[in-house]
Formats: C-alpha cells, structure tokens, sequence
C-alpha cells in the first residue's frame, strides 16, 4: 500500500487539547501496512502573533528575518504532534522543512520548491516511523530558511505526496470540504462530493480559501488525488482528482468570492506598445501578482489601465507604478480598495454561452453594477463593490440552482 | 580591531520595547572597525512556556523532539533583533546555530560543541553586517537540531569569541557584575571588578547563577577574556580572565549557594572494590552529572555511599542505582530534596588550612548542622539544611569580612 500524506492546518492544532486530538485521528489512520505522512500548520494564530511582534520593532520586516521569524510556528507544532505521538506509544520523529528535504528558490516569503529530497522522510518511514513535517518552509541554497507564502501547508503536502508517489493526500481543515459557495454566506450551500483540478484550482484562485491554488495545481501536475475533509468529524469530505470518470457537465459547479482585491488605476496613458510590459514587467520581479488587467478603447491615443492586486499588496505595488506612470507621461494613477470579486466556476462552460447572460442578469437583477470582467475557459469573474458580495454570492447560487443535487 | 562578542540574556529581550533598548545598545558600541556579532538567549519566559506545553502533551517529552521545540525560542529573539537593527538603519543578519556553524554531539537537551565552522559568520561580518546569532543551539551530524543545555546561550558566546579570536566577549544579563555573595540573600554583597576564570568557575559551579561554569570553563581553556554586565544601566561589570596580574590573593573571593541539590544515598553497600564504579559508570552514561561523593568508613566489610545530582535528574537517577543496589547486594537506597550547597571560593585558600576551620565555626556559630563536606584547591563546599541557606550565607560573607573592598 502507499503513502498516506496528511496535512492539519492550524485551527486543527489550536490548542494542546486539539493537537492530542489530530494524534488520535493521525493513530486511527494509521495502518501496518501503510506508511504515513503527517504534515502540520502552525497552532491558531501564531503565524499572526509572530507578524504582529516583528510589526511592533519594524514598520516592514525584513523578508528573509521574518521567514526565518515565521519558520518556527510550524517547528513548534510538528514537534508537539510528534512528542505526542510518541507519548501514545507510536514511533514519530519530527522534521523541519529542511530536514524533510523541502528546496526552493530564494524569494523569502512567497518561495517556489524548487526539488525535494525524500531521502531522511524515507529512512524514518522504513525504520516504521510516523513522519511529523514543519509545513510552509523550505531551505534555499544559501542555507536560509524560506516560507511559501499562502497555502504553504498545503502545497508542503501535495508536494511530498507527489514525490512519495501517494496513494492519497488528506487535507484537513474545520470544513467539511468544498461548498458550491461559502456557507457563512449562503446557507444553502451544498458540499459537492467530488470536483476536478481545474475547476478546484479556479475557485481556489478566486476565494474559496478551503485549499490554496498552488498547491491543487500541484496535485493537477503530479495527479494526486486530494481529499478536503474537517479534522472535527468523521464526515467523507470532497475528493479533488483528475476526473477522468466525469463526464463534461456543463454545469456550474461552484460560486467563489474574494474580497482581498485592490485595484489600481492609471489613467491617460498614452497608447504606445510597450507599455503594458513596462508597467507590469517591475510588478512581476518584485513578486506582485497582478490578476485582473483591463484596458479601455484608446480615444485619442490615450487610455486608462486597470489591474488587480491583492490588498497586501496594494503599497508596495502603488511606490513601483507611481513613477513609471511619471516616466510613460501618464495623467495619474489611482487605487481601490472597496472591491470584491465574485466568480462562477464550471468545466464545460465555455461551450455553453448563455453563462454569462444568466451571470449579469443574476447582478443586474440585485442592482449590482459590474465594474470589470475577466473569463477563462471555466471561469467568469465580475469585480463588484465589496459591500454587495453576500448578495452577489446569494444571487448567483439561486440563478445557477447550486441547492439542488448533481445528476 | 578585533571582533566584539555579545550576548544578551532572556531578561534583557523580554519585550519589544527592551529589544528596542538591547538594538540600541549594540548600535552604540559598534564602532566602524569593529565587526560585532550578537548571540541571543529566548525571549523572557519563552523557555519555561514551551517547556509547559510540551509536558502538558507528554510526561516525558522525547528529547530529540524537546530540543528542536526550544530551539525555536532563541531563533524567535534573533530574527526579531536582526529585524529592529535594520529598521534602525543597520545592516544586520539572524543566524541559528546551525546557521553560524555550530556543530554539536548528539547528547539532545545538553549537547557538547564538537567544532564551529565560522564562514558563515565571517562572510556576513565582512559584508559590514551585524551578526546576530541564536544561542542555546546547534546540529549535530544527522542534520538534527541540539541545544546545549543549561548557560547555553552563555557557551555560544564563548565558542564563536574563541573561534573568531576576539578581543572581549561582553555577558549581558539583568545584574551587574559577580558579586561576594547572592545579594538577594546577603545585602551586604559587593560587586567584584575582576575575577579568575578558576574562581569563577568555582563560584559558578556552585551556584552563582550569573554565568554557567561550562562557558567560563571554555573561556579559560581558550583565555578569551568575558566581562559580565548589566544590560539596564551602564556600569562596567566584572571582568573574568586569566589573572596574569593578580597575585595569589590567600583569601576568600565569595560565597556561592546552591538549592538544586538531592542527595541519594546506597545504604549497606558490601566494600568490595569495582563497586562504586558499577554506580558511577552508568549514570555517567545517562549524563547525569554527580556531584559531592562521600563513603563512610567501613565498618564490617559494609558502608554506606552517598552522592548528589540536580534535583531534576533525582527520579532517572534513582531508577539507574536501584536495581544496580539490588544487583551488588547493597541494603537500600534513599533520596533527600531538602539539601543545600554553600561554598566558600578563592584563590590561594589551599595554602591556608584556617580557612575550613573558619568556615565550620562560622557555620556552627548559627546551629547549623554539616551533612557532607567537599573540597577543591580553590573551593570548600558545605552540605547543609536547604532552609539554612540565607542564614550560613551572611554567616560566612561576614566571617571573611566580604563586605570590605579588596586591597
């Protein structure tokens, strides 16, 4: 049998009560003849009691001492978990990011793995160890600790599932799974039972925080397949896998919303080729991420250029467009930060046009005004104002009949 | 102008505001042509809380699993004064142990230094950084992570001045120099300007808390001169050295006390020979340091052998001796906690034997019963009732006059 990779995220570890919980769990599942893998988060807030600390002694931390800062939320909670286990009477050694062999590059607080070494996690195992892993860090070259960024955890865990070549990767969270919305919004949201990489990556990527979407595109590249359950009961949870069983539904499948959107604008640019590329290529280096880009027609050679960034963003990516928007004469640049995104998600969509009708009109009927759209082959997403998405959200799952039961 | 080692204890970074207070400090005597580099002790309590939690999760917490745990206490405070150091327009940079090269054996929870690799260090120090370094801890040869046990961070210091050959390695903690006697307990206690390595080491062995013997211990062996200082107000503090200039004094330099003693006692042992190695040897093989040893005279061909160990190594202590007393016939064995160490130290007091007299009569002086007595050549250490302590301490800080200034 393969190797069972589990992931506990931190409201599973809040407290000493919780993590002796996650070990009973980790036990129950743990079979002679299946190898396991447990990978943890840091306990509650600590990852936020640590930034609120380096906040105190410095305006912007560092990025490589707040890595390193960050790091040790998860060194505490694969230790206790391990020390627990042990205490139950099962073998467990604990490994930090490093020890379980996690490289990546040198972009402290968004770091990309770049390889995994397997070979200390595969020795324990064979010494018939549970392996306890630090989530969320890795090793760069230079020998220094790096985190990564979002959905670390998460990403850690569908990594050394794809290495260990498992047969399953388990990520527990205080969910049930994956909703058709979120369900603090929409009372009548529906777990689905299953759903496919692309469509999980699209509602990942556009709020439903239940996984990150690096590490379900991960999972898409290795094909591991990924159960999302609660570390609270015992309930199936939601199966995201390659989905070479479904059929194309044509269907939607799932409303996201995210409100960590601020948009920038820069108005009077002149319309000149190269200009997207030099505003957006220094975004780019300096690790922004840029979502939704949206241009309006050039009257007069001059137009205005709108983009999204995360809210955590908005600063630092305002101080590198401000005098690039000087430098390309530009009118001004401006920036949002009352806005929301709501999406629809569904594989098979794009054969289907009438999506996007039935999109704005479900809007449009609730008097909310769209002020930007972007689409991909799955997904439609209107940026609206943030005070009207449990609307939106409400509007959309009733429009696309999301309460009523697949098949 | 050669390196300049500090270290700063857990009092001194209790806060941010005193981390504050501890970067400007380091800014302050960094001058241009002096590299510096900073070891760190946890924050405050940071230690006792980790501790706390562990052994709410497991009795006995593993000790590979314990030490990676605290290890991060140390990792916490050094990114945190790397990070208030270059808010303060300082270039500066965290290491961890490993990081900073230490290399350890792999006794977890009192781990020995093996060798330190400094590149690291000296890259960073020729980059014009400043170096802060995590104290406490090191790896080992499986890429695991040790700490050095009790004055740790202490021992750190000492190492990296000894490899780095620098001129002074500054001890910050929250009293201000080596006093004559405790002054919590002796108000009359004078501050020491200048002290040997040797009666340092004695004195810190003993139970003058302000440095442990073990960093003193590497300090003379590689003659790296340390001053123990403030780090809350500017007074010099007490330089510990060689004592090239000092002359045999023939007098009494201080009163160490200690509490964390238990005596455990083999009763009925048969006087063969071989037998008190067969004691010794295994607990020396658990890393149980034994202290004081006396053995009555035998009388019949039996006696009885007592020893003492810290109070937190009384309980594995006890089930080592157990069944070896079984083993060599011995009649019993039993433990007392309500024991107490007082010791008078100095240099030349070998050549003087009044001053075991003195010390008894000062003793007797205040009803005060002897359990065992100790020697060394710069040391009498006296067993006593543990609720004696204060009371044999300003007994004896009187009887050699301690009050008065040297010369």
């Amino acid at each position: 049998m393969g190797i069972l990779v589990q992931k506990y995220g931190g409201s599973s570890l809040a407290s000493a009560e919780r993590i002796r919980a996650v070990a009973e769990r980790v036990i129950a599942s743990h079979r002679a003849d299946q190898p396991i893998v447990v990978v943890v988060s840091a306990m509650g807030d600590t990852t936020d009691d640590l930034i609120k600390l380096a906040q105190q002694l410095a305006d912007e931390p560092d990025d490589r001492e707040l890595d390193l800062l960050l790091s040790t939320g998860e060194t505490i909670s694969c230790t206790l978990l391990a020390m627990t286990l042990r205490h139950m009477g099962h073998d467990a050694i604990s490994l930090t990011g490093a020890q379980a062999g996690i490289k990546t590059d040198t972009s402290y607080s968004r770091a990309r793995i770049v390889s995994v070494d397997p070979s200390r996690i595969q020795r324990e195992l064979a010494a018939g160890r549970i392996v306890v892993v630090a989530g969320f860090q890795g090793i760069n070259e230079d020998f220094d600790i790096t985190t990564l960024g979002r959905g670390g955890s998460d990403t850690t865990a569908v990594a050394l599932a794809a290495i260990l070549k498992s047969d399953l990767c388990e990520i527990y969270t205080d969910v049930d799974g994956v909703y058709t919305a979120d369900p603090r919004i929409e009372p009548r949201a529906r777990k689905l039972t299953e759903i496919s990489y692309e469509e999980m990556l699209e509602l990942a990527h556009y709020g439903a925080r239940v996984m990150h979407s690096r590490a379900v595109e991960l999972g898409s590249v290795y094909g591991v397949p990924i159960v999302v359950r609660s570390s609270f009961n015992q309930n199936p949870g939601t199966l995201i896998h390659g989905g070479m069983s479904m059929e194309v539904r044509n269907k939607v499948r799932g409303i996201a919303h995210d409100t960590d959107v601020a948009k920038i604008t820069v108005l009077g640019v002149p319309d000149r080729p190269g200009i997207a590329s030099s505003l957006f290529q220094p975004l780019a280096e300096a690790n922004i991420n840029v979502d939704v880009i949206v241009q309006n027609t050039s009257i007069h050679g001059v137009t205005d250029l709108s983009f999204t960034v995360s809210r955590t963003d908005v600063n630092r990516a305002m101080r590198i467009v401000e005098p690039i928007a000087r430098e390309i004469q530009a009118a001004d640049v401006v920036s949002a930060s009352d806005l929301a995104k709501v999406s629809i998600v569904g594989t098979g969509m794009q054969h289907a046009p009438g999506y996007a009708a039935r999109m704005f009109k479900a809007l449009s009927d609730r008097q909310i005004n769209i002020e930007m759209i972007t689409t991909s082959e799955i997904r439609i997403t209107c940026l609206i104002d943030a005070a009207r998405v449990a609307d939106a959200v409400q509007g959309l799952h009733e429009a696309f009949r999301l309460d009523q039961a697949d098949l």
